[in-house]
């Protein structure tokens, strides 16, 4: 194996360590060495997820430090509050981690702690870096400890950061309208993923009181942000509809040109003209965004709505992970990451 | 039959015209007499919908006016603009008309004709009265002619005039972030509708520029509304998430008091705490709304957030014309409507 | 009052519970007393089932002798095992039951047993009689206990059946290709209901052990029987394919008019010549049942192949009680029971 | 470009057209240089499928031969009986042919026209190879013209061919009942593909007509086949319930030991020991095949069950045309192919 990068991943069995697996497979300088479960050790991986066992097979092991620790990259996949119990010692003995969860997403910790819990590994918080490649390139290459960004978070952020930096005249909360497929709820039982509840369904949920405002007003430099989640009746993907209120007109071209220029090299970010669909995106690393521009007839208000689409499990998670993995061993950024959607 | 009220469907193939099947078949007083069609004349309506079959069969005819005008009402379930031509000589004939369709639902001509087309019956749209029975039950009963409003705008409508009534502080436009299943398209082939260009995909159309937003902002005394639909991977429903700014700050009992006044004797409108399901009203009248107070963390500024649901065939199409039906004859407004969503 | 039917549902918080609810709603003679849970007493049921809210609200209470006692008929939707302990003590207060497990339906206890579990009560076995009216509708109405058929095994009885009986050149086993909505999985949480294990899904289980394979050779007099369920990515309905080799050529108007002559005076069983789809049920109590004759091309072999539609949770389960309890009561077989299915 | 294949799709806006851009776009060796259309010239294919957008922007054209005899190799993804105008003008040219549809898979020409239509290139039929690398890699790496199989084609003939060649006691005909999603019906507008035809629905048709039930008897030396497709409400993948009558008894590890010895080598053939789910293969090139040996109670009899699992538009067409494409070229079989199903 030699040149590959030795890897592991603490928590294979959930829905984003099965999407690891699945973009990794393809990544020609990934060496799966070590995957770990809390529930299911001595379980072989592909029972798990048979879609899995014409590709892989290997055997899950409780995490131990002992076996960590001679790897070169983690991708840790645990319920948030679980990984600053085991970041710190990953990066103390130098292993590269990469946390798909909350625990090092927020500079601020007061928001943090009012947000999910008690923070018990502060000197680590203030060496993450918020992985999101876009707009931190730079420290990710040089990071020990990655915050991979939420899902629901990514698709906000990249949609709205350019405009709220590069137009003057936003007022007011911006109202972000997400709709969101089931996986982002994640592979335990609980009675609201059932398919008979959610199946034909659809309905808003936490309104004004989900976990990821915070996280997406801390990218926006303190916007104040209305987000409502809602539950789509499908597998993957996040399309958001995001309302900005513009203070004064302003021509389309303008603001497709302000997108544009924030992302013209990005390998991952597409601005297009016409609002993108889900199954552009679900399976696939891109996050496509579109602007429109809306005059409500009576009083000359300006409305900008941004459509913002990416899939949950990969640009929102597991793909940006593996996104940040290529930067921090200095590898080509899309590698593994090219495939498009999956469609029809 | 005696005292039946004898019923003609004109354009009896379409969701709208089986949808009042399935529920007049339940309708004690509903004698079906007569259903047209332009392009399955001869055909038994059970061989288009096979689910008829074991209660329901018969034979599909052209539209004659001498056919028609022996009944007592007529709904008029054709593409827009139709109505205009065979509406007038049903109500001279004295036939009462319930027409599903846009041509007779606006005020103000000019607005229809840009939103549409040319209206080549302005004196008959003077007679028609709106058909929504929360807001207009007495001149429904003394009617020739209903205009039935659209799905979207009963579920919009129906949340927010209260609130526009009642609320003096609410400021700029209103966001009607609105989801629909595919049945609100119709029945007819396009690409769009295809099971494989919908199944597992979720997207924004007509973002700000759909045919409902002029007959919302016509419903709220003119409200500025930025509208905008999606399509929903689902047969049924609507549900709408709909963000109204408020001057100051107010309470959510404030809100919910508004709202129970308003429809506290209302047979199909439900207020409710949690945000409605599409389930909870798929196959079903009724309307369920809910409403939550949402304050932006760092300014202070007030959002009222309302969820709406609905399904658009019934509450939002058949169901609400066989509503305006059992007002018109004088039956109880519940007759044949009473059932519950079809749930899980 | 007075003459209505004091009515129970013991485990009313399950799918066939809540289904019994969403049909009685609308039964004139129904009066909804007595609503047991397990594991919810003192929520409202329609807190569990919002659906239901619209019209209906009552506490749940756990099981008690002294309250059931009082009713007229008590449905009970228990897992299977659960029946036998509380139907006893019932059926002997004078209160008609009608159990929708299958503690009850086999005539062969050890049958049963060897499906099952050890049975517990035999002398009450000795009394029930097996709830599928179109063969037992006269003992039906004399029935203390009645053991409601499986789903699967009222799509495959009533399709196979008059065959069996009347035809005199079968041969071979009888292959039934199964294919079922989820909902006859119930409402507790496993892994395979999860919305993800099931949506975009389809996969066989229980090859040849389903418990449902010997109550089928049962009612058809013990023919042999392969029976090979799937689950379907839908909420509702049972498709049956079923193939009987046959010893000789016949022509489908004979297979059509044994089928026809059988069913020509059922109010729930229709035969058609096309092949029918679950939409065409899923939602009413109505079995659908076409044949087709298929000679294969080298060898003259000959081939009916059934096609049975039944919605589990009506036809299969709750409708299929109430049909029941319409009997046992004197009252007009279809009351309460004659909806068409929802389609679209 | 130099070493590269350079290749074109004659009817490219077709779903079997898309899927082959979708898997060549991660071939390394793939040169995409000519795409054809009948209805959209001029348009680019990322307009028409706007996932392929992010990677591939390509402006559709007319077909000419002028053109396409630049091309090392020619994939046909045209309506069946459209192929035979072109493969031969292409093959003389030099240009090897890859045809996705039914006009060069017959042997018979006799049963070629009497299931689809007059075959007018009857020498270049007999130059065609059956594109199955699992039977005829040999023939394959030398072919001018291949005929790829048939999407439920495939699925019957993996699972099947071993065990009719191999055991000596199978009785009878062989009853394939077979379920598909959407995609096997094409892009093309139909009433049976639109979206609220086929949601929450399932239902059998072409029962014993079916045109791909004398190709799969062809592949089997003639065995008798009961050949029953069923529409899944689900996007891609076919799951075939196949049922094989032995004469005498036969141990379960007998068949597999058949299977895996048969397929041991194969890199897209799995045989495994669970029933697979349609989800275990979509947007993958494998195929899963899993034996179940039952005896039927009274008479033992003994039914072999194989259900057989594969994605229609990958190993049951595209994937299995650049397969084919591999082999030709001398390319190891699997580049481009090795990606796992999509999951959850």
């Amino acid at each position: 194996m030699s040149g590959k990068i030795k890897i592991g991943i603490i928590g294979a069995t959930g829905y984003t360590g099965a999407e690891l697996l699945r973009l990794l497979l393809d990544h020609p300088q990934a060496d799966l060495k070590y995957l770990t479960t809390t529930s299911a050790a001595g379980q072989d991986i592909s029972e798990i997820y048979p879609f899995l066992r014409p590709r892989f097979s290997q055997k899950l092991a409780g995490y131990e430090l002992s076996a960590a620790q001679k790897l070169d990259v983690v991708f840790i996949c645990l319920p948030h509050g679980k990984s600053m119990d085991i970041a710190p010692e990953l990066v103390n003995a130098g292993v590269k981690v990469i946390d798909l969860g909350a625990d090092f997403r927020f500079r601020d910790l007061a928001v943090y702690e009012k947000t999910y819990q008690k923070h018990t590994a502060p000197e680590m918080n203030a060496q993450a870096v918020y992985g999101l490649p876009e707009y931190n390139r730079a420290q990710i290459q040089k990071a020990k400890l990655i915050a991979n960004p939420g899902c629901y978070v990514t698709a906000a952020t990249l949609a709205l950061k350019p405009i709220i930096e590069n137009l003057s005249f936003v007022e007011g909360s911006i109202i972000i309208d997400a709709k969101s497929g089931v996986s982002g709820a994640g592979r335990a039982l609980r009675q609201d993923t059932h398919f008979l509840e959610v199946y034909t369904n659809f309905s808003a949920y936490k309104l004004g009181v989900h976990r990821h405002q915070p996280e997406i007003e801390q990218n926006l430099g303190g916007a104040p942000v209305v987000f409502s989640p809602h539950l789509l009746p499908v597998n993957r993907g996040i399309l958001a509809t995001i309302y900005v209120k513009l203070g004064k007109k302003t021509d389309i071209d303008n603001i497709l040109s302000i997108l544009q220029k924030q992302y013209q090299n990005e390998p991952f970010v597409r601005v297009v003209k016409n609002p993108p669909a889900l199954k552009d995106v679900v399976g696939s690393n891109y996050c496509l965004i579109s602007p429109t521009v809306v005059s409500t007839p009576f009083n000359d208000q300006t409305q900008l709505i941004l459509v913002s689409a990416l899939d949950n499990l990969v640009k929102g998670a597991s793909g940006q992970a593996v996104q940040n993995m290529n930067i921090m061993f200095g590898l080509p950024e899309t590698t593994g990451l090219e495939r498009v959607a999956l469609n029809p």
